[in-house]
């Protein structure tokens, strides 16, 4: 009886040092003065170290033995110290050190091979990160496939295996529309003009709100990269402006309101607990992807933003709700994932995953990694990369060591599909509410049906309880067919 | 050999790791959204534990005792590390965490009893505090004098004798000061009118820059109660602003700087050791001190400020410099310390001192706390303390157990004379910098002499060493009589 209530109080506390280290990132990110670079750095590694401490505090295992859980919550999170009690405890001390030091490292090396396209200043690094994340791996996986034991961290109880699978389903028919939309007629028009930074986070706090975001626990800040961050009572959104491009503030906000409305969400009584954070990067990828695609760039919102924008600058460009409807979704060929529309998105993604467990499985080396990269850019994409900022250098995730991560991505999007279609069932008057410019009836069945879990049920069992359904690529494959053949005419 | 190594590198930790709950501290009064209180309680709660723990690690007991420190600073950081570990272990941990508890739960009892002016209702929590402080300096004091050992702890190797017979000396002369200036022809002007909230945040900038405050370690927001938090390489100021004072803001603003300066000040080399720093709160507000009033109120910074004012605001009600010199320096009467000026701040101070000290000392009860302060404020200042609020309910201090702590306020001020004489026979171009808005040439010469050198020397040393005299109070009321004198023409 005794043990399951120290563990968790035990617990408790290490959560409570998590979401400090947690704030200290929000915090250099934001509003730290620049030249506090070394400080903040020994002060994340002292957090760091007392961190990965308990998480492999020998009692844990002890209290884990004789731990007598008795609701289905404390079931769960004894599933889940344990999970992390395991993974922690296998990996030996130098390594875990090795790998915070090089990757740590790494991220500046990256960051500059990238400013000048030099791939040659980053791949042996990069190889350093690789055999790390390799012997990582094989310390946890047991025996096991290391590329499942990396893409499980992210996505609970996902395999490569399942992912290949779901990808070769999807690639198919993401190719044909690809093809179809870019060779229709009536390409839309993009939006012109200069965009002033203060209108531009004036809107965005008009869309964060219109999307529930609770600003008694949270706030908006600036930030190079838009993340958020934090749980419980205090979850942070950061966005970003680029004053020829509005719609770069505006959905990188909607889509951060997302991720961290999931994390209000989350029944407070789970606060602290293993329960009270998002339960996977999957499923909180969906939640980001259907408040910004599924509902913010669907016809109805999109029809309240063409007025409010077209208010906040004097008129835009574009005079039509319609036209500009397919302004916001316009599908054009690029080179970086981050910038692709709801159409190419997952494949940049597919692409990725082939390399990066090709990389694990050793079948690939880091030698061969820029040609292989152009080679299957060319045959996905039909260009030629330019440049290695614009190929292989794009993404920081492979330089800090998230191998298996990328995949997660194009989970939280079919999860989305998902979740758009039960929810669209079961909320009939959404696009009526959307169209004046409150998603507070879509946010509201999503929190019902899938965010106060927080990480009670894994991720599968979550959608497909919400939904009613098996997960499927059906759904968002349906939803993308439909949209982009009504925008495009086809 | 090694035990030294091991008890800095300990140390180091514990350093970094007791300035990401600073960060904590500073994170709440600036920027926490609304909502996120029970949370922000929780991760204080966990990081002043793991710090408990680690301040009190028997380890540290095992190195002191055998640890062989070569240079004078290791030799002086074992000092330190010693004296804070038998402070810490003296104190029984069921105390430590009471007095957690009980002072923590006070300030909110204190500021609600403050808000409905109802003592009554915050005196049985004083009472509570009051006997738990004790209880403290009890274990620490091993039979020496209690008031002594809570003095201690912010002033190194100060007594309360040494207090009270400084007080004595500088009384009379306060006094007369006071009823001099009172009591003379041509009171100055106070200034008049409405000062925008944007504009008074400007020019705090450019006094926070004028006096040396360095930007890329530092920032600046706003806060209730103006503070600054931070060392190293992120050492932040807040200032306040009020509509119709816009002095408030301007000389907080310095005056934190003072704070903030200091600290970015030490030398890099004492970072995270316990020498990083400031050496003591007397110290520290020499610091402020001398900042904001020997050379922020001084003729020659006021002509600059004039200027920089009148142009800010559009001209002034006062319009000339030597009445706004005059008006900078204003002395009126009134309840509130922290309103206070120049003249009468430490008579305030020195009533604290005696009460507090009755208190500890079992000759004042919390019981007749009301009476007694409203009796002394009547007989130093010959006015009837009107409400609670103006009275014995205006300061935080003693309901978070800060007794022991009002006194080096009054040691600031005494230190800040005796710099100030020492600074002013070195800098002779002090004035002339000043006058062109340009602290640089007193700020230099207090990191050389002071500030630089954090923890290393005890205060009083430190004070010494830099002005090569004793520390006296005859310096600082020189100043204070030559000064009023001239604006008063007495």
């Amino acid at each position: 009886m005794t043990a399951i209530n120290d563990l968790l109080a035990f617990q408790r506390q290490t959560e409570a040092l998590s979401s400090v280290a947690e704030r200290l990132g929000w915090d250099q990110e934001t509003v730290m003065p620049r030249g506090a670079v070394e400080q903040r750095a020994e002060e994340m590694a002292a957090m760091e170290a007392v961190l990965h401490e308990r998480r492999t505090d020998p009692r844990i295992g002890e209290w884990l033995e004789v731990a007598e859980p008795e609701s289905e919550a404390d079931t769960r999170a004894v599933e889940l110290i344990a999970r992390d009690f395991n993974r922690a405890s296998r990996i030996p001390a130098r390594l875990a050190q090795e790998l915070a030091r090089v990757t740590s490292l790494a991220q500046g090396i990256w960051a500059e091979a990238r400013a000048n396209d030099a791939p040659e200043d980053f791949l042996p690094t990069l190889d350093q990160v690789l055999m790390l994340k390799r012997e990582e791996a094989s310390a946890i996986a047991n025996g096991g496939d290391l590329y499942d034991t990396l893409l499980d961290d992210y996505e609970q109880g996902m395999t490569g295996a399942e992912i290949s699978a779901l990808f070769a389903a999807m690639r198919p028919r993401l190719v044909a529309l690809r093809e179809a939309v870019l060779g229709a007629d009536g390409q839309p028009q993009p939006l012109a003009g200069h965009f002033p930074q203060e209108t531009q986070i004036r809107l965005a706090r008009i869309c964060a709100t219109a999307f529930g975001y609770d600003w008694a626990r949270g706030r908006m800040d600036i930030a190079v990269h838009p993340f958020s961050s934090g749980r419980w009572q205090d979850s942070r959104i950061t966005t970003r402006v680029v004053e020829t491009d509005p719609f770069n503030c505006v959905y990188s906000t909607i889509h951060e309101v997302g991720h961290s409305s999931y994390e209000l969400g989350i029944d407070p009584d789970y606060a602290f607990t293993p329960l009270g954070r998002g339960v996977s990067m999957g499923i909180h990828e969906s939640q980001s992807r259907i408040y910004e695609n599924q509902m913010g760039r669907g016809r109805a919102f999109a029809g309240w933003l063409f007025k409010r924008m077209s208010d906040a600058f004097d008129g835009l460009n574009i005079t039509d709700p319609d036209a500009f409807y397919a302004t916001v979704n316009r599908v054009t060929p690029g080179f970086i994932r981050t910038e692709a529309d709801e159409v190419q998105y997952n494949l940049h993604i597919m692409m990725r995953f082939d390399l990066e467990r090709d990389l694990i499985a050793g079948r690939l080396t880091v030698e061969d990694l820029v040609e292989a990269w152009n080679a299957r850019f060319q045959r996905d994409f039909g260009v030629v990369v330019d440049r290695p900022a614009n190929g292989v250098l794009q993404d920081v995730h492979w330089a800090v060591g998230l191998f298996g991560y990328f995949p997660t991505y194009t989970l939280g999007n079919v999860y989305a599909g998902c979740l758009d279609q039960a929810m669209r069932a079961a909320v009939p008057g959404l696009d009526a509410s959307l169209a004046e410019g409150d998603a507070a009836p879509g946010v509201e069945w999503l929190r019902e049906n899938l965010q106060r879990h927080g990480g009670l049920k894994r991720p599968r069992a979550l959608i497909e309880d919400a939904t009613g359904l098996d997960v499927s690529p059906e759904p968002l494959l349906a939803y993308l067919e439909q949209k982009f053949a009504g925008i495009y005419d086809l």
